[in-house]
Parts: C-alpha cells; sequence; structure tokens
C-alpha cells in the first residue's frame, strides 16, 4: 500500500477584516468546498490572516520615528517610520544593509522586517499601512484548534505560516511562526538506522516542513489561498508548539 | 474544484548498491506498488540513494589525514580521517565546535560535515565506511529525468533532496541538491498582490519547499522510504537546476 499526504487548497477564503471569526470563515469555505474535515487533518494557514483578523494594523502616518529608526533608515534606505515599527518588534538587528534589515523578533524568529508585511494589505482611509505578526502565533494556532474541535468535534492540528528568507539560499521557503497539536519538532534520536545503528543527525523541523509543503499550494499574489488543509501526515511524535524550533542563541553559530 | 498536490512514498525500494540502475529500480517499485507516472509528476529522491548507486563510498582506514585535519579533529572531538574527507569535500570551513563542523561543500551548499553520511551505510569487509554527495546532483537529476522520459515517454522532474541543520531554527529540513525538470526557484516579482501592488519578497525556494515536503515522506531511519512522487504541483516558472537557490557570497550576510 502507498502511504499518502494530501495537501488541498481551501478554494474561496474571503479578505479577512479586524475581529472576524477565522474559525466560521475557514469552515464555511470547507463546507462550499464539499470538503471535509477528519481528526488527523492539519490546517496550514497563512500568517498574514490572523494578523488581519488579530486587527495587527499600524498606520505608518500616526508612527513617530526614533532618531536610531531615522539613521538605520538612511543606512537602509528605507521610510523610518517603517523602520520604527520593525525596531519595536524586534530585540536585536542582526544584520542590515541598503533594502534588507534582519532582526530577531521579539518572539526570537530571525527574518527580514520583523515579518512587517505590506503586500495585500490596503489603505486605511487612504493611509498607509502595514501589518504585524500576530501578538502569540502559537497561542493563536491553538485557539484555532480549540474552537475547530468545538464545532465539529475533530481534532485537528493547526500551524501559522509564513515565508522567510534564509541564510547561505536564495528565495523564501515557509516555515511555521505559531503550531498547535502538531509536532513542531520530529525527534528520531534512538531510532536505528537499517543497519540497527543509531542514527545522527535526527531532529527533524517537522512543522517547518509541513508548513513548506503548505507554502506550495498558498501562493502569494492576487490568488490568494491562504488557508490548506493536509490529510495523511504521520505524526507520532509528542504535540509541542513552534516556539521548540528557535534555537537557543547560546546554541546558534550564525548570529 | 479544490486544488490539490499528493506525496507518495513509493514502497519497497530495496538497498541500492554501486552501478545499480535506479530508475530500473524505481519504475519496478512504482509497478509493484500498483502506481503509475504521469507527466508533470516530480519525484524527489533522497541523496543518499543517488550517492551508493554511484559509488560514493571512502573507507576510513585508507584516508591519511593532514595536519589540518588533526588539528580540527582534536577540536571538534571527530576521527582526524572523516575530518580529513570532510575538508575533501569543502572550500571553507565556516564555523566549528566540538561535534559540529559547518561548511562550504565544494558545490557551495553551507551545511554540516560536508553531507558525509555514516548513518544507513554498513561496512566494507568489516571496514568502516562513509557516503560523499554525488560528484554532481543536478547532472544525476537531469540524467535520472532523461532515462524516465526514455523508459516511459512521461516528462517528470526530478529532486535530489537532503535533510540539513538550519541557521537560527533547530531541526532539520529537506533541501533540494539537485533538479532536473522543475523550477528551482518560482519568481512571483511582477506578479500583483490583493489590491494590484507588486508583491514585495517574491522569490520562493519553490524546490526546497517540494523537498522538504518530500522529507515528510521519506523517513530517515529503518523504515527508509527514500523515493516520494509529488502529484498535482503546479509549476508554471522556467526549469532551472538546483544551483541556482545556492546563496551567492556577495549576497550573503551570514558567511
Amino acid at each position: 500500500m502507498v502511504e499518502s499526504v494530501t495537501f488541498s487548497a481551501i478554494p474561496d477564503i474571503p479578505m479577512i477584516e479586524p475581529g472576524d471569526d477565522l474559525v466560521d470563515i475557514v469552515l464555511s469555505a470547507v463546507t462550499r468546498a464539499e470538503a471535509d474535515i477528519q481528526t488527523g487533518d492539519v490546517f496550514i494557514i497563512a500568517q498574514k490572516v490572523f494578523s488581519k483578523a488579530e486587527g495587527r494594523y499600524a498606520v505608518l502616518e500616526e508612527v513617530e520615528p526614533t532618531a536610531e529608526a531615522v539613521t538605520l533608515g538612511e543606512a537602509t534606505e528605507k521610510d523610518p517610520r517603517l523602520v520604527q515599527l520593525i525596531l519595536s518588534e524586534s530585540k536585536e538587528v542582526l544584520r542590515h544593509r541598503p533594502g534588507v534589515i534582519i532582526v530577531a523578533h521579539r518572539l526570537g524568529y530571525v527574518m527580514a522586517n520583523a515579518g512587517i508585511d505590506a503586500s495585500n494589505i490596503g489603505a486605511s482611509n487612504g493611509r498607509e499601512q502595514v501589518l504585524l505578526l500576530p501578538v502569540d502565533p502559537d497561542a493563536s494556532a491553538e485557539a484555532f484548534r480549540d474552537a475547530i474541535k468545538k464545532a465539529t468535534g475533530q481534532d485537528v492540528g493547526v500551524i501559522m505560516s509564513d515565508s522567510v528568507g534564509r541564510a547561505w539560499r536564495s528565495g523564501t521557503v515557509g516555515i511555521a511562526l505559531g503550531a498547535a497539536g502538531v509536532p513542531s519538532m520530529a525527534d528520531l534520536r534512538g531510532d536505528l538506522d537499517l543497519f540497527g545503528r543509531p542514527l545522527q543527525s535526527s531532529i527533524v523541523g517537522f512543522a517547518d516542513e509541513v508548513a513548506a509543503a503548505g507554502s506550495l499550494l498558498q501562493g502569494q499574489g492576487a490568488e490568494g489561498a491562504p488557508v490548506v488543509l493536509a490529510r495523511g501526515l504521520k505524526m507520532p511524535w509528542e504535540a509541542a508548539p513552534a516556539s521548540v524550533l528557535i534555537r537557543d542563541i547560546a546554541e546558534d553559530l550564525f548570529r
């Protein structure tokens, strides 16, 4: 028998507005698509959708940049008000050059621009606004999972995904900013190889791999398919939030 | 209509020996599984399988470590003969500490131990051996793709995958060491967002995301499912080898 995992884009997810009930919107879209939800399924949902529902907008003209933001804005050729928001969302600026600011986000993610996004956002009364990451992505994923359980009785996993750049390799890939009901890491230590010897490098970034797979269907442009459902994933490891995927600074050779 | 991608592990891939005809072995396994191959399918195949078929073994007791390898072996608590092989496969040692050597592989990949593997290898006449990466992963993928075309008439994509560690995040993820017949990068620049504005960060590491998805089914231990078939991927971008995913040193802020 062939073991398979299927990733399906849930069509016709409407534009999300602050205060929207994401679970209700997703369940309606699943029903319209004549799909269903089963225990063991994993939702991969774009961060942007959570951020919009949580109203994580900032209006640029309301931001007062500090001197630090002005200086960094000049060095990176970025709007100092945006730079101020990036600094406010970060613990540390790791690298910068024109066009690029790489930070350690307040939650530990290393990423460009603290994950602040200006695509697919729209204006607020004609005023330019941007979208910050959710306050607590693991908590947002957990709340979504709990609400799905309450509404359907099904025990699903939830991954909040984002597309990020990487050291050493070009192109962005999906990673898990938040997770609930899934093993964010798959610990294969103790497993034996084909010759009965312990496996060597054997901790897998499971939720990041699922997020990357979901990203293949999410698209990033006008097609907008921010919600993907994975069916068939084997997950014989303990569930853990996505925060476990953030490497300890003491163990990080590239900070 | 729901858009879907399905990743299926091809069961019962036998142990691969040097000189084996990988295409013949994979096609036989596909037939045994009562699966089929269609134009547009993408094979995700573990690097180890290619390396074994290509006989990329090194016997440790035949390696003469240089003084540099002995010194680095002491600093990292690694066998100096293994360290010698790592150095021979690399352009540069980027970081090291006990148990870890991060290098720029001769082909540009930044990875631990130059991708040399001691799991699932077995001994050679009782002598410990390790497995190096293929000489040219993109060429290996291309040859596999060509042979599938010749044998079946179907136009498939091929990704040679490996699991690697990352800066900033714990756990390994699958990446594409080699690729043929697939767009290794998906360039969304020029696409517009939901509001008609150009997308910002818009070059996706497509082949890496496919490799990560395949890794979810490959496993790493005794279960050994090194060949995964993806069906349903949309790939409206020009095919390119996986080498395009290696970031130029001049653009790399974390070397």
